[in-house]
């Protein structure tokens, strides 16, 4: 795959090390939003933010921030992975507006406003009731509006994620899950949905973690591809990409930390069970980051063309970050100097 | 009024002083549940209860804390005022499932499930929506209830409300709410929630603070008690008392932090307006602690007997709080160790 070529991943939480950097590169990663924050309140957000910051003193070769589309076309330019910091709850902005600010000086661009659970802006698709978005989940989604955060509504329940596209005033997105018509994961969304967010000109990133596909770790490459090109009819050729939720290398007590947090006495298995409890295991075609590649052999076989392919692997990603990574009222002009 | 008499409030958030703990202690209050937090988080909960336990040592002719009913009798056998922690918002156990422990041997008997807003436990009066109790918050209330620590629903909303009491193993509190076809605050609560609150043998203390009185700071002496006369038909002579949410000699940013916290960046009113954003002035019939003894008065003036007045104004919080402060499985032998 050309290094010009654009390929973006809107999820991944994997172990991260030098074996996963180089992995990315030489599959040619234009860009990845690496998951941040699960349960995480603001100052443990900010100690994996240092983190974070710290592995691009130790892998520059491999790895560069990015803050904005100009990054990103920067590290495809430099043949390095650009870094994109995600938020799958809103924890880390505990109860307080003026985080959303902090957060987003600090480079996160993208944040769920929910994580199975209950939040104190919306419901999560986990909850028996759904809230729908609260007083002060109004309050966060304009400031987030203002500052260019995007809104990842992944893990939320249904009428939170419709009211959400109400409210926003840009699109949002849901950076990793599937049609719940083709595998009905608690996770999965219903076509009102997906619809939706495609005339709203939101994203929908397709999901590869097995509890999201049909037949789970047995879904076949070219049974993820068909559900693809039937997704795209719902939601539209310019508002697809891939979200991977890739957690590569994670030990069972991260999962366990993922379901658990600190909300519970006792012990809640998701879309695991008792006898079932970790990670499932990837599909043989999707491994790690080197078989990124195979999506796009497996989107052309079943009939996408060269243009559409591109779209879906990382142009539509890219468009999509280009318009909502910068505060509101920002001209392309005044973009360079904000990140000076 | 003898020193002997149990007289108890189940709501105060003054601006604490010397002048104040005097009014306490001469008007006889054998009890006081004192607000420690509305949006605090855990730390700036703890930093509350830390300026709270200096106060012991600044004042131990006036106070003492109180971690059980015992401790009640003992400080009117001792003519000191009992201080009771009490919490108006879950914010102080943030996301953590064993703060609830911790909280309860740091002292805190009390704990709303919401404070106006959504919560992660359950939805606040002010919500449009009411998600019921959530994951958490089941999780929660079974831990309150283990522990000993009472549920306080008192600015929840409504079938948030009457979920709780559907969970809880225990008995619950509305701390300080009046019913709402007397006065239509939102805050105020339906017949519905105030009838099962007596049948699941639960506690309502009426409230003083003014947007909860009808004619507000004009309320009468004799219309409060003639509504709680009325209230008791509904709940039932045992499950009534005081929860008057003084807040004597509060700035009017403190209301702003109450109503405020730290989630909205436009500033929301509460009960009160953008030309009247303070606190209201109190009835001339109750402006501090040492008008207590007038509401004895009103009481039997308007016919109730001595002992029903006494049950009201002290006897039964206290028999609640006997019930509802110890671990659950913990013998009477057992009690008394539990303290040291």
């Amino acid at each position: 795959m050309s290094k010009k070529q654009v390929l973006i991943d809107a999820t991944q939480y994997s172990n991260w090390s030098e074996q996963i950097f180089r992995q990315m590169n030489k599959a040619g990663l234009s860009a990845v939003c690496v998951t941040i924050c699960y349960h995480e309140n603001f100052r443990e957000t900010v100690a994996n933010i240092s983190t974070w910051n710290r592995r691009f003193t130790d892998f520059p070769e491999f790895l560069t921030l990015c803050r904005s589309s100009q990054d990103i076309l920067l590290a495809v330019k430099e043949g390095r992975t650009g870094i994109i910091y995600a938020l799958q709850n809103c924890s880390a902005i505990e109860d307080d507006i003026n985080l959303v600010e902090i957060l987003h000086r600090l480079g996160v661009r993208v944040m769920q406003l929910t994580y199975n659970n209950q939040s104190l802006l919306a419901s999560g698709c986990y909850e028996e009731s759904d809230s729908g978005i609260t007083r002060f989940g109004k309050q966060v989604i304009s400031e987030m509006n203002r500052m260019g955060m995007i809104i990842d509504m992944s893990h939320s329940a249904e009428k939170s994620t419709l009211q959400a596209m109400d409210y926003s005033r840009r699109p949002l997105a849901i950076t990793h899950a599937n049609p719940a018509d083709w595998h009905p994961s608690i996770r999965s969304k219903s076509r009102a949905v997906l619809r939706k967010l495609g005339e709203t000109k939101g994203m929908l990133g397709l999901s590869l973690y097995p509890y999201h596909l049909k037949g789970g770790s047995n879904c076949t490459l070219q049974e993820f591809c068909k559900m693809v090109a039937n997704v795209v009819d719902t939601v539209g050729i310019d508002h697809i990409g891939i979200g991977s939720d890739l957690c590569q290398n994670q030990p069972d007590e991260v999962v366990n930390w993922m379901r658990n947090g600190r909300w519970s006495r006792s012990r809640d298995f998701g879309e695991g069970t008792a006898s079932n409890p970790g990670f499932p295991p990837q599909p043989i075609w999707f491994q790690n980051n080197e078989d990124f590649p195979r999506l796009r052999d497996g989107l052309i076989e079943i009939g996408f063309s060269e243009k559409d392919t591109q779209m879906i692997l990382g142009e539509n990603w890219l468009r999509f970050f280009s318009e909502g990574f910068e505060p509101e009222g920002v001209t392309s002009e005044k973009k360079s100097s904000q990140h000076i």
